[in-house]
């Protein structure tokens, strides 16, 4: 398998939740960009499921799973609150 | 990537499962607002999918995913029964 | 955000599996109310997604989702077999 | 809430895998069996989901999800193997 | 509820990740089986699922979920890397 | 069962996160082919569903899934940070 980018993912760790949910959406879009290389298509498809909520609703249960493996890295910031 | 809102997630703590739960659900709609970043849009879609049933039980789905992140983040609030 | 009930999920702590099962139904429900605050077109919606099985199937998958929740909230009432 | 059944689910423990599996299966059919409540609807819907490969596979998707609980429930059953 | 083969699943313990990884796959197709149980009828939907992507997918995500249950019941094979 | 491939997962453990994130997207991929074995049958599926953002987030789900199992087998290379 090609490596994909070299340095898209250094570590799971954030500083904050906030940054760790941003961590999650990037997670969930390096999968669609590795399934689907090219990024004229996928700025051609970007507003179409922006405009359908099934995708919107889909896209964001790939945030949650992906929110719960950042949270967990992080020991859910616990010691932030 | 650009920072969304500077402190809607400061913590991951609630006082309550109440709380918590209500944490869940905006965790889910903040994925939705960052791919779809325009209000008028959503507000439009909004109606749509708050009459699909299949929607909404996606809606719920997500929100069951992030509400498992936030309850062990609590640590499921036992002393709290 | 608005508090959607004051006193709907005082805790996670059930006293049975069984009663855990119910909890996670009802957390199942509360996330469609937040988006579907109408109590009327919830009504109609109903027996349509009751008769329809890929509806019934995501339901019952979001229930899956909770009920993991809530029985590790419980330490899956392992003392009570 | 009504109390659905009063001794469908007095544990999540079983004695084997095998068992934990059916239990699975059984906790993801009784939510099912709490949103249609009628079972003449759930007979004639039966052999349609039946022979529908979309809900079979989205039926599985609930029992592994089940499954992944009562596993944890039963320590993964690791000193039998 | 009817015992549905009495030896498929003795243990999640298995000596690799890839066998792991092939009960995740058994995992998924039991609960397809017991809900269809009629041999025949899985036959004739088998091809039409294997040409759509959708279900392809679909399958891939229950294997996704037991393999998970199987990798946590086998510590993740760690000792073996 | 047959053994699909011999050598093709022998470990969950990476070095680093991004390995970890790539051997999610072989986890998902290799479920696709235990299904769909025939090559030229899913060469033929691929640019659909690379063209298909139902299926695109529907993959990425599935990484997510599998991503998570990765990261947990790997301490989520906490030490690395």
């Amino acid at each position: 398998m090609v490596r994909y980018m070299t340095t898209w993912l250094p570590t799971l760790t954030t500083k904050t939740p906030e940054e760790g949910y941003e961590l999650a959406v990037k997670l969930a879009r390096v999968a669609i960009k590795m399934t689907q290389p090219d990024a004229s298509i996928r700025e051609k498809l970007r507003p179409e499921y922006a405009g359908d909520f099934d995708a919107l609703i889909a896209s964001s249960q790939v945030v949650a799973t992906h929110f719960a493996t950042v949270a967990a890295a992080n020991g859910f910031w616990r010691e932030r609150s």
